[in-house]
């Protein structure tokens, strides 16, 4: 609809994900009537960001070095290991500042339906780490979905025969929230994961 | 929060509108695990878009040539010019099939809250316009609100004196909406703009 360059620009945004047809052109334009040097500053960003950024070897964290922060800081724990699906749940846990210990990233969860099995996720080389490691406690954070739990599942009948020892986050209410407005499976957790209210 | 050239990705892209924080880290790592040849091509065509494109020397479109491609086009009908905010609704209005004559982009809408006067649109060029081109007719084709309808009437003031013919697009209730859930303004300017229904 619109003349090459627009166009071009309008038909790369579209295909990022949660950017629609409109959003394409809307964003389109204000790169158009944006400062030129800001917008350089993003094409180079988007560029850098895949020249500069790997994966951690270790533990699958991004990370501009071969190993990343947290897996090169001596004052983390190695003896615990908090395994999740995607680097962003890395910081999500970092943001409470409760946890001392080191991180494993699947890169992903179990989904039949997207066609991703264990062997798509990085499995092995938390099997790997296990042997190599003196770990005593895994902590299973996957998301609290369907995908999530299944990967968790997965993962704690795996490890059983290891003899480590495996926990999952508890869930429950959100703190601030209302008991009226928490969902059934939420609530029914709530309970069964009920804790001693004396001491 | 991240290593140096993910937190820089995510904060360029925080800077677009309609982008929050956390659809800039969402945003960031689909770039991370995207193909690489897919976004040097994002960001071959935001760079792209800065350098083609400019604005068009008479109807102030997006144009890749000094003229764009509606004013070269003699077909088009030179004695009408539709007036709009910007050049998405040139695409908006072309879209219909129903115009054949030119555009005017005002580059946007009187908005003195945002400092936005008269000095600040493409007004002067309006009117070097209709003294040198054979203009019957002005279209005014702002947007339906405060902004646009302020703008419409201080361009159907101006244009008074000169002579020329001054239309405005019709208000009224949405093709395919409900009398119900239209709101009052738009249904009282429904009644206002009632036209007789037998021929």
């Amino acid at each position: 609809m619109y003349e090459g360059a627009v166009q071009d620009l309008i038909d790369e945004l579209g295909r990022l994900p949660g950017i629609g047809p409109k959003s394409a052109q809307r964003l389109a334009f204000h790169i158009l009537e944006a400062d030129a040097e800001d917008m350089k500053r993003l094409a180079a960003a988007i560029v850098g960001v895949k020249e500069r950024v790997k994966f951690c070897q270790i533990c699958g964290n991004v990370s501009e070095q071969d190993t990343c922060a947290i897996c090169r800081d001596p004052r983390r724990d190695p003896s615990v290991i908090c395994v999740v699906e995607e680097s962003k749940d890395v910081l999500a846990v970092e943001r409470t500042r409760a946890y001392r210990g080191r991180y494993h990233v699947l890169g992903g969860a179990i989904n039949p339906i997207a066609g991703i099995g264990p062997d798509q996720l990085r499995i092995r080389e938390l099997l790997t780490r296990l042997n190599d490691e003196q770990v005593t406690e895994i902590i299973l954070a996957t998301n609290p979905n369907l995908e999530g739990e299944a990967t968790s599942t997965y993962l704690a009948r795996m490890l059983k025969s290891i003899g480590v020892k495996v926990t999952r986050l508890a869930s429950g209410l959100p703190v601030g929230g209302d008991l009226e407005y928490a969902d059934e499976v939420t609530l029914g957790r709530a309970f069964e994961g009920r804790r001693s209210a004396i001491g």
